[in-house]
């Protein structure tokens, strides 16, 4: 794909060495020539695992593998690969997991059922495993504590720019830090996740407490999130802590001492997530939908996503023009509690529209320099109760269609 | 708007007159310069109604006001205006449709309740009511019983070809007719309805029978059709029976002798329906999606519906590419019962996946040629139960991009 860059790409952060974490890339040649395309993390002896993934029908096999190994609440390695998805390949799809967790297995010295296993590419295609296999003793002899954007950049597709982010935060009086990268770009609409993201820690965790915290920070993150409304087969987030830092213990249940961690996490899970929706294909606007007055929370965001589904009010925000009764289409489309009559809508700061009508003489010059910009800021009062929520999307641009027109052939 | 018609358009039938319906069009310069924008039907003494309209929580002034008119079940009139929809306009919305209907009741000699009124096109901004008063006189002056295609025009927005059928049925030995038209081609994932549709017979019918049938033949027209799942604010279907032909007495609850009336009526539905998708912005090909094996026909539905709104499947469709991978993606997220590895998919009339896999040799020499076609056919087996339904949408092209990255301006 000649893609150009996206111009909502930022630069991936340093991602300093994290103990318990050695990753690596290589080119196996499963689909891409001339890029690496198979990435293999190892992790310290004692890492517990957390992990949320589509909530599509129809998974594909390595979503399979990976809800089967989460029971076990451990991890030793993780193996992804680029360019093919490993979906909808029945029997060989099963084999194909099996085979790359036996092999990577054998290299790192653990159960099978401690690999986890991604893949990301086309839908359909059996998964050529003994190019991964065979390309497997030589990467995992070259794993690096300073493997991370090689790491990021081998598990792109469609994407124009590698995504990472980084944080730190306080357990009792230790630092510990999290560290994540991920993957994704179109065939975003994670009802559980986004394509693929991994991140790690080095903090000491039982895993049904980052189980718990995990579920809670995706939903505030890759959740609400959307590029253009389909939910990926293949949406994986998976939490690693490799127990390395020395900090109190962490009891079974969590609890306050994880404050400041939670905080560092879910800033790590919505930088990773905005990341993604900056790299939405065609994006050429990245967009907040804040939605105040709802009945429930998770009628704020119901309403917040049909926004930030319609291709209405995104071609809208792609063309510049803030057609606010675009925005009032969808709210009504949304089939949650609404009152025409006590809705409010703005953009940039400016209410246009407010209790069932225009804004009588609503000064119209900020919001013509507010939709030039590459950030455009939505606000939809719905008048009714406490219920907030933000979700975040891209405008819809020929470069979409362009991307999407032509991926397989 | 310079937009070239639809590859997809068909031609206006023949839509002879149809007693006690006389019809016309004028230029009321409401926003449009230079074309029709201004319609009226005149409706005689008697005629019965039955209507449908959109689920939006956020639905225009004009729904409001035939809503309420319907509680009714009688007709003189129906005035509709071109170019502002009369959404989210407050109390100068009601008051527009109040004045409206009171000039046409004058003209016409019933009372207010009595007339429907219609708008479409831009949201928000006030409808400047007295110029259609102002020009409602000689429109009413110039009313005439072979007026159909000028009124099937007058109503076009983003359309590029009007939209009209009509067919003829038996009640006892009697022919009826029923003819109607309709608009739409942008903002359509009807969810009562399309955004504008007026169907006319002359039979006697009771307006309790009629909302019956029209309901249960819009279930599976309209409200089977997208373009781009956005829901309009001002849907609208509404059924008219002049009781002009001479038939047996239908009585009130309707039954066997209305079979063929039902079979004609579900038909014109049907056609207006596809010919608003096949006016969809910027379609290239009409899209049929055929789901079968579902637990229940509200389930295949909504699987259907999903498909038909996933922009990766419309983007392929329009590359010419049977991409059942994202087939696949589509049927996954729909939140419908689904078992990967009982999915049948197949494009054309040919199953190229079936029971979770690929089917191996699979002939692509006709899937490819059914792709470069104007009409494509999609077939879905969810091997699960005896649930049935089709879908109707069109492809996701640049045109649809062009068109509403600029409707406003």
């Amino acid at each position: 794909m000649a893609t150009p860059v996206s111009p909502l790409a930022v630069k991936l952060p340093e991602l300093p060495p994290l103990a318990g974490v050695r990753l690596g890339a290589t080119a196996a040649g499963i689909r891409y020539q001339g890029r690496t395309d198979l990435v293999m993390m190892e992790l310290a002896a004692g890492t517990t695992v957390a992990g949320v993934f589509t909530s599509s029908k129809c998974p594909g096999a390595p979503i399979d593998w990976c809800r089967a190994s989460l029971a076990g609440g451990r991890a030793r390695a993780v193996v992804v690969n680029a360019g093919n998805a490993n979906v909808f390949t029945g029997k060989a799809g099963r084999d194909a997991c099996a085979a790359s967790a036996a092999a990577a297995a054998r290299l790192v010295g653990c159960p099978a059922k401690q690999v986890f296993i991604a893949s990301t590419g086309v839908i359909g295609e059996v998964l050529p495993h003994e190019k991964l296999v065979a390309a497997l003793p030589a990467l995992h002899a070259g794993l690096r504590d300073d493997g991370w954007e090689a790491a990021a950049r081998g598990i792109m597709t469609t994407d124009t720019f590698p995504k990472g982010a980084t944080r730190t935060a306080k357990i009792g009086d230790a630092e510990v830090r999290i560290s994540g990268f991920a993957k994704g770009s179109g065939m975003i609409m994670p009802d559980m996740a986004t394509m693929l993201c991994f991140v790690f820690t080095d903090a000491k965790l039982p895993a049904g407490v980052m189980q718990a915290l995990l579920e809670k920070g995706v939903g505030a993150s890759f959740n609400c999130t959307t590029v253009d409304s389909d939910t990926s087969t293949s949406d994986t987030v998976l939490l690693f802590a490799t127990g390395q830092a020395k900090h109190p213990r962490v009891p079974a249940e969590g609890g306050r001492m994880l404050a400041d961690f939670t905080r560092a996490l879910d800033a790590v899970l919505l930088d990773l997530a905005l990341q993604v929706v900056r790299d939405g294909e065609g994006a050429q606007k990245l967009v907040r939908v804040d939605v105040s007055g709802a009945t429930t929370a998770r009628s704020a965001k119901r309403v917040g996503l049909a926004v930030a589904n319609s291709p209405l009010v995104k071609t809208a925000i792609a063309g510049e023009d803030a057609n606010w009764g675009r925005i009032v289409m969808a709210v009504g489309k949304a089939g949650e509690p609404a009152d025409r009559d006590k809705l409010s809508v703005g953009v940039g700061g400016v209410w246009m529209a407010r209790n069932g009508g225009v804004v009588p003489g609503y000064d119209e010059a900020p919001v013509v320099q507010h939709m030039k910009g590459r950030e455009v800021e939505i606000a939809i009062d719905l008048g009714l109760g406490r219920g907030k929520a933000t979700v975040w999307t891209c405008d819809l641009t020929h470069g979409y269609i362009d991307i999407n027109g032509s991926y397989r052939s």
